[in-house]
């Protein structure tokens, strides 16, 4: 049944991933590479079919377009190779097996429809990634790039820009199933995250499902905010309460969030799911040696190198940049303080059109530094030259995230702790949060809807197959969750930062959740090519960001309250005290919160025990397996 | 083979384990446990040899003492039941398993002494303590000690005092080699942490690890501290230097310990080791229910009831403690002050010992305090119910950690920061580590030295095997680490909290710490039974203790600081800047340290690189055996 690639359309399976490669192609590259993805695994070949696109339709264009895909039986061993976790017949989730294929939930007769497209998808991704060179030693045509034993040829090719894209098909009728449940209907119900699951993986599902809790969470806030702009409540003590409901709302907020990714994680089988080992990133290079690991042959890059580059170079150009942000923001403060004078001396219309010039400046410096930054970054955590995606991805996260956070906040710290002046801090706070808002949703939703007004038309009708291929190879990538989380970040940023100051921020940034939610579903139905799932466990870094954010606040909040004329009030003889017990307090709640994140489970009970049972039984069952060996020979055979 | 149970001994297996039943216990339950212990494997028993003491020496004392041993054969599957971690012929550490015991290093023949004594004995115990009840309603002969199908035997006949002690056996040549090495000849190198380990197991041998890791580290910290006393560097900016050494020494000691303590353990074997599912301990009750992990019955306790108890009764009596403690130590400093205000009035030799009093009395009232407290603290954690002994555990550390801590600090603090009388904290704290040094070398070396001079002569002897039995019953039974980990944290506490004031401390702490291995190590040896081995992957709640302790010294060092007048002087107009400066240094030194934390892996990467090798090639070993099923059947009669 491996070798049907004829009919495999005709008969019934769905082409699952394209594979676009260079039009000038060599021809024996092309036929090489074919027939080393359809040669059987015990020969070193993926067992997948692969073909032409144009052979289906005769087109010519570009002919070096190929649909891969793979039989139920191929879909199945990849799928024990990854190890996917499936729900069992007892409502736990287990390592799916063939061997007791049948004891799964949902698993009928071969196993056709057991796994979601998305999972078949990313099976024969990493089929096609872990195929690797025999004894070539070049890609066939191409003596430059050069392949030795073990190595990944797609990464060869794609790090030789042969290989052009690859990426998974859409499936029509999904999406459409999907964009009705998720944005196209009014819902008083929450978002349908399995669903997203189901469509787009792991990682997605969790940005959609943190972006939904904390739009949940943000709800009481938010009413509370509401309450304080109504009824006009600017006296002291309403703040200082409002301030430390923020404090132990954040903790919390992070607390469960942590339980509730592991719950969803859980029954999404990505928790306990052992990582397979992960194959070096296409840019990554070094001279030929030994993998300490795997005992392959690849290329190596000394550990200590890279942390030199890291902390010699990396480390100083973000500090300097950081410090450029910070002289950039002074002067920004210095041109204020001269239009005002200006102004003062002279107060006319020209002088008054002068007063906004400064902030326009700035903003405009910010938002081109930011860009020379973000280019700047990604090219020194390239030539970091880190081995995975994941390191890779973290370092490129920490240093955007520094930057951002200090773009965002360094002018609002100026306000608060040297100016001093609580009234221009809310003046601020309020401007700052609702431009961003309408520049994201104005970049994020209406813009694209407008310009792609044409063409989302386009993706949800009915295409035959060789058009819909070549409407989503020109559909833009999705670049992943990083600008998403960060817009997040940010924005919880201003609710928790300055919190006592403006307490109808949460207001605005509830507001801005709802309407992101929508914007979000909208753009990845509509507009992106399909992603590739990526079976996420939780948020990843994100989660530390957060956290680091919230203990910030903590340290911001006590001292603002502290710095109040209020709060001085009560202290008039002697600032050593107020000083004293703002401190004291600041302590108790970063104590307070380091014990509740200490006590406070990461995995609900229920899950753990879960967790255990599994535990257990596997080691009782190699127990057993070792007692009495003719069990185990029986149960292969079952 | 397993049923040579007469001729044992004689066979040349050693006797592991000593069980003594209450004298009066009935011959029925005698003979059931022994046919119980003896029978096979597949018929629920646990398979291995047990003789009564009395028949190789017909003595007529307590005829209920009986030694339980094990083949070479009942070990190996054993240790394979456990998971235990050897060593590999390429050099790693992996479970051990029968089908390729003969890749594993110093793996001879049938696996004769490939073992440790500490690893049998442990073996042994863990089969005991997993022997259950079949179809039993109670134990033969005792209606009131109830059983039921799975129930530990062991366990119900230690919770019913007919089992009165299980405890391995000494071994008379092993020990002397050991006791040699370790502390009979002075030394130049270091301890024998290897054999300790193969005595005493991986518990005991990370303790002695730690105790000489710090004893090493506090060197540089004690010459700097000797530098101090000798040239009377008394100024500011000398104690300055030595509080910011002293809190970077603090953080980098905690980090580098983390990765030692894995380096150790996964030579050790245990790093990496899962945990095998832990019975109940015998205290804990409840109504019989279903295990959800094992889905086997026995007594369930619900969760929420121990919370109850733990956040409703323990939690306010531990505060209620800590303020008494904080009320009788304010008291005190009233009745210093009363008798100083007496010798002040009229100074003569009479009010002069008035002035001893208070200090005697509160020392007194402390002792009995804290014996109070001990005792309240287990009948309360006792009376939680915990399911596993690992968690009573913890919750007896950490109350009787807090009540210590608190007991030994809080006048200190009061001193340092109420009266903030710089030169009396100087003078307690070096009274208080001078004496409690006196006490411990006294309490803990000289006295039992003396009291034992005629005993521990008698273990070294060579003795016939039922003397040595009977002296070993009579020994002192080891409670554990707690004790002596306890001593190095307050120690550690009096040379981070205040290491500003009194460089000295170090000096006396490394003095305490040398001759603390030379006395644990003697009691150890001389001293107590045998302890069984504790299969440690690091020494557990302790580290979050230690590192607690070095978040609290950056505050108080900080505070210190901030508060002498040398530095007050250079602020000579605002205590307000004074006091932001303090704090703005304090919170960069607690960043410095967490972000620290966060940027040194806990495990040395040449470690990290044999675990992921591990697991990637279980991984691949699972792939290989279900693409290839006949590999797996015919592995398994290699």
């Amino acid at each position: 049944m491996m070798n049907d690639s004829k009919n495999r359309l005709a008969s019934g399976i769905l082409p699952l991933v394209v594979m676009v490669l260079s039009p000038d192609t060599r021809k024996e590259t092309v036929a090489w590479l074919l027939k080393r993805i359809r040669e059987k695994q015990l020969v070193g070949g993926a067992e997948l079919l692969v073909d032409p696109l144009a052979s289906l339709a005769e087109e010519k264009e570009n002919t070096n377009i190929f649909l891969v895909t793979a039989s139920w039986k191929r879909i199945l061993t990849g799928a024990e190779d990854l190890g996917l976790f499936k729900e069992y017949m007892d409502g736990s989730m287990r390592s799916f097996t063939s061997i007791n294929s049948h004891n799964f939930k949902d698993f009928h007769g071969h196993g056709e429809d057991f796994f979601s497209m998305a999972e078949c998808q990313y099976i024969v991704k990493h089929e096609l990634e872990t195929l690797r060179a025999k004894d070539e030693t070049h890609v066939p045509g191409y003596t430059q790039a050069k392949l030795y034993p073990g190595k990944s040829i797609i990464r060869r090719l794609q790090s030789k820009k042969i290989m052009l894209q690859m990426f998974p098909l859409h499936n029509k009728e999904e999406l459409k199933r999907l964009s009705f449940k998720w944005y196209k209907k009014v819902k008083t119900s929450l978002q349908p995250l399995d669903d997203i699951r189901h469509y787009y993986g792991e990682g997605l599902a969790l940005y959609f499902g943190f972006l939904e809790y904390s739009t949940v969470a943000l709800i009481p806030l938010a009413l509370l905010g509401m309450l304080y702009c109504t009824f006009d409540w600017e006296n002291y003590d309403k703040y200082v309460f409002f301030a430390v409901f923020n404090l132990i709302w954040c903790t919390v907020f992070l607390e469960l969030w942590k339980r509730c990714s592991a719950s969803l994680a859980y029954h999404w089988g990505t928790l306990s799911r052992k990582k397979v080992f992960e194959e070096p990133r296409p840019g990554f290079h070094g001279i030929l040696g030994f993998n300490p690991v795997t005992g392959r042959e690849e290329p190596v890059y000394p550990n200590y190198k890279r942390q030199l580059r890291i902390y010699l170079v990396s480390l100083p150009f973000v500090l300097l940049c950081l410090y450029l942000s910070l002289y950039v923001m002074m002067i920004y403060f210095q041109m204020e303080g001269w239009v005002l004078m200006l102004y003062d001396r002279d107060p006319t219309f020209c002088t008054k059109l002068f007063l906004y010039i400064p902030s326009i400046i700035y903003a405009m410096v910010i938002e081109v530094m930011n860009l020379i930054y973000r280019y700047a970054a990604e090219l020194l955590t390239e030539w970091e030259n880190h081995r995975l995606e994941s390191s890779y991805q973290n370092h490129l996260v920490l240093k955007v995230l520094v930057f951002n956070f200090l773009n965002c906040f360094a002018s609002l710290f100026y306000i608060a702790f040297i100016m001093q002046d609580i009234v221009l801090l809310r003046q601020n706070l309020a401007t700052l949060l609702i431009t961003s808002q309408i520049i994201n949703q104005f970049m994020e939703a209406f813009l694209p809807y407008w310009l792609q007004r044409g063409r989302n038309k386009k993706i949800m009708m009915e295409l035959p197959l060789t058009e819909q291929v070549r409407l989503e190879i020109d559909m833009s990538t999705y670049l992943g969750t990083f600008d998403d989380y960060l817009e997040l970040f940010l924005l919880f940023g201003y609710i928790s930062l300055f919190s006592s100051v403006y307490p109808l921020a949460a207001v605005l940034v509830l507001l801005n959740n709802i309407t992101e939610i929508y914007s979000d579903a909208f753009k990845m139905c509509n507009l992106y090519k399909r992603p590739f799932s990526d079976p996420a466990a939780n948020i990843g870094i994100w989660q530390l960001a957060f956290e680091a954010m919230s203990v910030i606040a903590i340290v911001t909040n006590c001292a603002i309250i502290g710095m109040s004329s209020e709060v001085r009030a009560y202290f008039p003889n002697s600032e050593m005290h107020l000083m004293l017990w703002t401190v004291a307090i600041e302590h108790g709640l970063l104590a307070f919160k380091f014990i509740l994140a200490f006590l406070v489970p990461d995995i609900p009970k229920h899950i753990q025990i879960k967790l255990a049972r599994l535990d257990f039984e596997s080691i009782d069952a190699l127990k057993k397996s070792f007692i009495r060996p003719s069990f185990v020979r029986s149960s292969i055979h079952v």
